[in-house]
């Protein structure tokens, strides 16, 4: 199996036997992160561009870090101080960045599409970062990764995906990627939060949390995104918390050996209370931990020497 | 012919020997982008600072991309959280920033002549990287470079540069580069936005976009700053386009092989059309290319091993 | 004498001999700024971030340059395009950048204990870059260097520090600094900002201007840190200037070779005038420069190589 696409702007379009490259060529960059000199030759002299048009520290940082480790020049084009406030479009600015000769972009965009948009014009490769609510493959990839670690495998395991499906591109790329490597996916979260056509990507859909978290061998809780939301989805916080919220009392009678993720940033008290967030179930902070070695591993095999 | 300043501050002040040179040091650079390691160790521990007082993006990545290419450190001053808003001077700034043992400052500023304030009091070097409407001297290096590439020489040519020549750094730094070396240059736009003095700089003037265009071998069209333009220079946007836009009903008449060009970012459908924009005829982006290389080279000459 | 502290939080727990570790390891590091290639591959692969909770370009400038003088990578993470305004504690974002593997974090926060807060809940080093008016390390380390390296020796020297102590991080680190290496501090101010519990730290306090800089071998000048001030502690700027300023005309009677020390940046004309601020008695510059060599120090005493 050798890579061969151009870019990686969504798990919809990738593969198993693709998904299983990234993974295992993630799986061989982990030890890097661990050395005293965290640092391979790998891509030096390759230029990447973080090209964020929405602000993120987090993901953002983690590309940074992981272009680093593999030697690359990363350069960061944040929106603020950028010509789209000039009234560019995206693809023009990617276009010009382009021509400074640049290897790679990580797109993140408030309008689904735009990776793609920029990936079609341009030779570079892309990666999507983030498209509004459609994916964003690296943030399923190192859920993958974190998963397989933890539990050796992925084919049959039960995941509950909990939260604000609706909005979540967490949700949509994990989908995708989980049910491609052979889990049963369920939805969880009110119904206001649940678009029903999801049904058709694969996953089963309850609205209620007992059902959810019955049979599941992982449960992936979602952050409730307070400064996005403008409508009104669900009566109060505290109500969410209660309902759908991650803590001792709503996680009587799940499984032996249940594993608890999340995407991050947490929102202590609302989506996942502390006494889950910082118990040894959690592997919130291994996941952002696998989340260098992922992106390491699609840099390389995007923009790595073939041979 | 060696390189004997401290600084580059405009065009004005340059020899046609010292254009010339960096313009052939820029030839050698450009290679080093399109290498599968784009890196070369030339000012490996040398120390950049970019110390921009008003925003760009374009410029200063530019500028961060050819220091990395070139294995500097380079580091990023932008203003808005700087010293300045604690009501340092910009020379008190760069004096500061100087004793952390720096050798190159790229300069911006929105008041004409602080970049060669600043290089008066400090030993480092100074680029100025725009100061107000009077310099931008990489710009119209690259534009320089370009051309050349492109046409073979610029002894002879004839240049039309077009739109709000009287707020344009662009226009003044090309029009001492272009007639330096040779060329024949002809301002034209709403007699607003051309001063009468700038005649005196060995450049034509004229209101007629006909007439600009006749026999230019180069067309050179100037952003509408729409963001900075407080007073108003012309009725509407809607006629300046039709009158002194880039597209192909005005362009009828032009002759055979015209070459089009433009500082970026382009206003798409303002001073030019994307039929025009993403012609065959067009250098914008190989403009911007060539930004590097001449930036390369810039930094080299002024702070790379003498010997 | 090894190291052997994990963090470097303030002057208030280190050891003389711990302090007197630190001016030597930045001794040797000097010389690495003055050479042509100013880098030296100590800190290859090792992963710093600038935590920045508060901003400061000066500070944050001066790790970002020493850390790549030594050849880490450096990260910066500014509070504005942060998670924390999703609402994320300190903590937290400390434990998911760590969870990145990174080996050092520079913490500025504006709340006194935060870094410490940081320090006991990672594994990573900790440096406090400033906490509010409780130490800022780093900074008295760079003035305790410059004084030894001017007046050749600490012990038995006068220091008179003047200005606003209440809010002066900068004063309480060094009055930990000077008193442990064998100074004698005197502190001077409107009463208004001379807290009466600061004369347990070991420094007398005056209120007259004259009676401090008497027999003064160094006068360190505070900065009046307007943009902060919410509240009244002096009648105007006019008379804080003539009463506490340093002019010419205030000078008179100062020790022969007495020597002016401000923190940067310098507001002229406020806390000190232009004629002593460039005079030759004057260290400013050469405090910023000795910066980083002390900060090179303290990131390779804590992350460098154990042997």
């Amino acid at each position: 199996m050798k890579w061969t696409k151009k870019d990686l702007l969504g798990l919809e379009e990738l593969s198993r036997e693709e998904i299983e490259l990234i993974l295992e060529t993630a799986f061989s960059f982990k030890e890097v992160s661990s050395r005293d000199v965290k640092k391979v030759p790998t891509l030096r002299g390759k230029t990447i561009v973080n090209l964020f048009f929405e602000p993120s520290t987090r993901t953002r940082t983690s590309f940074e870090l992981a272009a680093k480790r593999l030697s690359a020049d990363i350069l960061d084009f944040s929106i603020s101080d950028s010509s789209v406030s000039k009234g560019e479009s995206p693809v023009d600015t990617a276009e010009n960045i382009e021509a400074m000769k640049v290897d790679c972009f990580v797109v993140r965009h408030s309008v689904a599409g735009v990776p793609k948009l920029i990936a079609k014009k341009i030779k570079a490769a892309v990666i999507n970062a983030g498209d509004n609510s459609h994916e964003h493959p690296t943030q399923a990839l190192l859920d993958l990764f974190t998963i397989r670690e933890k539990k050796g495998k992925i084919k049959g395991l039960r995941i509950a995906i909990i939260g604000d499906i609706q909005h979540s591109r967490v949700a949509r790329s994990n989908i995708w990627g989980l049910t491609k490597l052979g889990a049963s996916v369920i939805l969880c979260g009110p119904p206001t939060l649940i678009p029903s056509r999801i049904g058709k990507m694969g996953a089963e859909i309850t609205y209620s949390f007992k059902e959810a978290i019955k049979d599941a061998d992982i449960l992936y809780f979602l952050r409730v995104q307070r400064e996005r939301q403008q409508e009104i989805f669900f009566p109060s916080i505290q109500e969410y918390a209660h309902l759908y919220g991650a803590n001792s009392e709503n996680l009587k009678g799940v499984k032996k050996n249940v594993l608890i993720m999340h995407p991050g940033p947490i929102n202590r008290g609302v989506e996942i209370k502390s006494e889950i967030a910082d118990s040894s179930s959690s592997l919130i902070l291994e996941q952002v931990t696998n989340g260098i070695a992922v992106r390491m591993a699609v840099l390389y095999l995007l923009i790595g020497k073939k041979d």
